[in-house]
């Protein structure tokens, strides 16, 4: 049984890559869609949140957590892992991982949240594989997700914005673009369009999985070849069900199932009183 | 003491226009920034959260309370007059007056969060006054405004598609455009320049401001002209404070002086383990 926490539902990016390669498990995903976003804000609050998420999970049968929120992951991994009984794997380092593999030049950029850029998480993974690395934090990539503008002008605006500032005197070398977060996969084919061909596209979801197939030692089942087992997931969120059920399509490619409110904060607020 | 309560900072342009009204009294503010924005959240979590501030704010001394988040008035205005032991003033019933006084076309269009518009709040409130309403959500506009992007192609090309879809369909009486989130102020000068002129655009800030001169019967210090005592007001956030310095200055026009963190969550997160 392995846990998924997310902020919300751009988790979803990295749990569609685990169904694809570990078909035969069984999922609890957790968005904290009544906290999110996490990527605006602060280190502890953070790190308070996401220590929450890995008890819930763990409470509820979780053996191994996934921590598929590059903010979580950047400025809390330490703590979840302090805090829990089980394994811990953020999206941090699979993604460094691959983005390195990947460099030929060994010169990469990652863009994500503000909070997960100023984490500087990702340039640590790199200069630790010897990776020269730019960052650049791009706050408006997520709400443009979240509103559906997958491809209007004001999204390939946005994003040429931040992709020039990203390489302005970057070194001609650059050539992986690491994203670092999970609600930018669905932005994938804009990127594509406005970065440079020269540059090739990381996504730290599909690194995750790929590393968890690793861990788990599990034979790759690419596209169901070797007809596994049925998967079975169920979904735990703070804010509404509805609306959870709502967003989710767009990042899974299919409905979410049973979705559950996961009440932490009406025990946290009787005590604020 | 006057408390200020907002979802972040949005809440700022509220109490600049109280500072300037009222300046002699005192005013603490509270910005629930670990858990912003709540303009994407359901009614039951937003209601939730902002009768804890309220708490909060009337344990610290307020003896009265200004919802200063069109998002928390449109949700929850009535549950935390129901919390609260002093009396409570909402931003919506003020900006619905003003937006009613200034349509001589009775035909008014408002914009704001997801939550906000979808609470229908503005379109109960002006429709009591006669007016006929068109609500349009525009999710992006604070993120947009929170990045800084106040005055960019952007942030224009979001504007515009955002009120060209308000205005769509919409009858030619319309002849004032509502900014219903405490974000949007900010961004007067660009949507004076993409909304047609014959629409007058109503601050919902404004209006409250104005319209607890008049519950309190004060006079009207219209720039400081008669010297009257120098304003006390606190600030606290429950995220980073350094992050609320930062930003403050943006929507208060100065700097903020005295910002405490508002520690809700921790005790909220011993009852989760």
């Amino acid at each position: 049984m392995i846990g998924v926490f997310d902020s919300g539902v751009g988790g979803l990016t990295v749990l569609r890559a685990l169904l694809r390669r570990i078909p035969d498990a069984d999922y609890l995903y957790f968005g904290d869609t009544a906290r999110l976003p996490y990527g605006s804000k602060s280190a502890a609050t953070v790190a308070h949140y996401a220590v929450g998420a890995a008890h819930y999970l763990q409470d509820r049968g979780a053996e191994l957590l996934v921590i598929a929120c590059n903010t979580a992951t950047a400025l809390a991994l330490n703590e979840i892992k302090a805090a829990a009984a089980v394994e811990v794997i953020g999206v941090v380092e699979p993604g460094a991982e691959a983005a390195a593999a990947a460099s030929r030049k060994r010169n990469v950029v990652v863009i994500g949240t503000e909070a997960t850029i100023n984490s500087h998480a990702y340039r640590r993974a790199l200069e630790a594989r010897k990776i020269i690395v730019r960052e650049k934090a791009c706050p408006l990539l997520v709400p443009l997700v979240e509103e559906g503008w997958l491809d209007t002008p004001v999204t390939e605006q946005a994003a040429r914005t931040y992709t020039i500032e990203a390489l302005r005197n970057a070194s001609a070398n650059v050539d992986v673009l690491v994203l670092g977060c999970t609600h930018y996969p669905l932005l994938r084919p804009l990127l594509r369009r406005v970065v440079p061909q020269r540059i090739q596209i990381v996504d730290s979801a599909e690194a995750t999985a790929c590393a968890l197939v690793q861990l788990l030692g599990v034979q790759l089942f690419d596209g169901y070849a070797f007809e596994p087992g049925e998967p079975s997931y169920k979904f735990f969120v703070t804010d509404s069900v509805e609306k959870f059920r709502r967003q989710a399509p767009l990042f899974l490619g299919f409905s979410a199932g049973e979705v559950e409110r996961a009440d932490l904060d009406s025990e946290g607020a009787t005590s604020v009183r």
